[in-house]
């Protein structure tokens, strides 16, 4: 998918959501321990609710890691149900690698070939070697942690060299490695106040946003600082959505905070419409 | 396991070699595609092979989680034969995770309580909060990057603040998280000549050591370095072992090339013990 074909999915749903498949078997409803699989359950329960809302999903891959060979196994019925019911969604592997350019040669094989996801997240700490593997995949995107939502983001990503932060090094070293068709960055919506210069770096990359709502963050501010002509913003939603309810109904009101926040978005959007 | 617990291997065996199980489907002798699972029946063979001469065996994930379910699976055969079939020696999950805590936590499950690894590499980008939810497993570790043996290791980890580079404000930083105990980290050979200004920030942890045999990197200066009074170090090799041969009897050409590493390795251990 290119950049201006996922543009055009968030015109045509008013929407720039995308709703993380954090899914955990600790949390989800009881009544689906009882299926075969209760993660692919739960997880095809919520994207039937919620995707005429959202245009990407993104599992995390360490909640699928957790249940060994059946959470792979979910995982894969997971990318295939959203792959040949909703096409046109947008996939990502939250999945954080990384690796020496052989080993990342076969995360990219894991991700793009023995699976379909469009994208996945990597980790920029091992350079440029790390990240290029996934890049010679058509169509197929990396999206780079550039400043994460969490606390220890302060630990390393603001480390400064001649006025420049290590995150700022990220993204002016990693556009070159790539375009903006094939490379996004993660920046936490607990850190909104940043992407007006991030943007002054990257005008016209997408930025995949996690941490708002659970995590604190405002898509107000987040659209204020961070939007631009093509949109440019995948915002995430993981426990907001997904465990809106934890009864028999919690697929209704997954899809009514999705339609909510769909709603925000589509006013948000208007200006660039 | 602790870190005087893993001296007392390293002097029994004479030996701080790790084996590197990276397995890759394309490269292991094709006589053993005809069986139901080919990777687990080489590393089996790797494994009867080379025990006598290894304290340590890491499996890359990319490797298995390139082949989908099937890999997993490999990968947890693979662990448990190593943990029933050998038990004190030690086993690295190379997964190069890190994400926030509470997606941390669950990497930590993955490989601790669904797998029985005792160490999982961790790339730090993330900064504290990403590490430390591996740190609450008793006797498990973390192998936190540090200074990676890749070229794109000079993208990001020289950047420096007041003197200190990025790879040593890792160094500094995360020797507080945990303790010689529970923490070690990852040097590259081919930078073996930063070991000395390492071993000043962190002398007494251990530290896992890639990229000597077929990234080029020199045992000699790895031990002239790194080296301390418990050892300090495990050496890596994977594909000068564990693809010495490709025929039918790859397994002993496996062990002939382990035994000379693990020859070296008594002379270099000589002063310490």
């Amino acid at each position: 998918m290119t950049s201006a074909e996922l543009f055009n999915q968030i015109k045509a749903k008013k929407s720039f959501l995308c709703v993380g498949l954090d899914t955990d078997i600790r949390k989800i409803p009881r009544i689906l321990l009882d299926t075969t699989d209760p993660i692919f359950a739960f997880n095809k329960e919520i994207i039937d609710a919620s995707h005429e809302f959202a245009v990407a999903y993104k599992p995390n891959l360490a909640f699928y890691e957790s249940l060994g060979v059946n959470g792979w196994n979910s995982l894969e019925k997971t990318v295939n149900y959203i792959r040949y019911n909703y096409p046109g969604i947008f996939i990502i592997a939250d999945a954080k690698r990384g690796d020496i350019g052989n080993t990342s040669n076969l995360y990219a094989r894991a991700f793009f070939d023995s699976m379909d996801f469009d994208a996945v997240t990597v980790s920029p700490y091992m350079g440029e070697d790390s990240v290029t593997p996934f890049l010679s995949y058509v169509d197929k995107w990396v999206v780079l942690l550039a400043l994460t939502s969490n606390k220890g983001a302060d630990d390393f990503q603001y480390m400064t060299e001649n006025d420049e932060k290590l995150f700022e090094r990220v993204l002016k070293k990693s556009r070159k490695w790539g375009d903006e068709n094939n490379m996004m960055y993660v920046v936490g919506a607990t850190r909104a106040e940043m992407l007006a210069s991030i943007r002054k770096i990257i005008p016209d990359h997408f930025i995949l946003v996690p941490g708002v709502g659970a995590q604190g963050g405002s898509l107000e501010e987040v659209v204020k600082y961070g939007m631009n002509k093509q949109c440019g913003l995948l915002v995430n939603s993981s426990r907001q959505i997904i465990y809106a309810g934890s009864e028999v109904d919690f697929a209704d009101k997954a899809r009514k905070v999705a339609q909510d926040i769909q709603g925000k978005m589509a006013e948000l959007l208007a200006p660039i419409l």
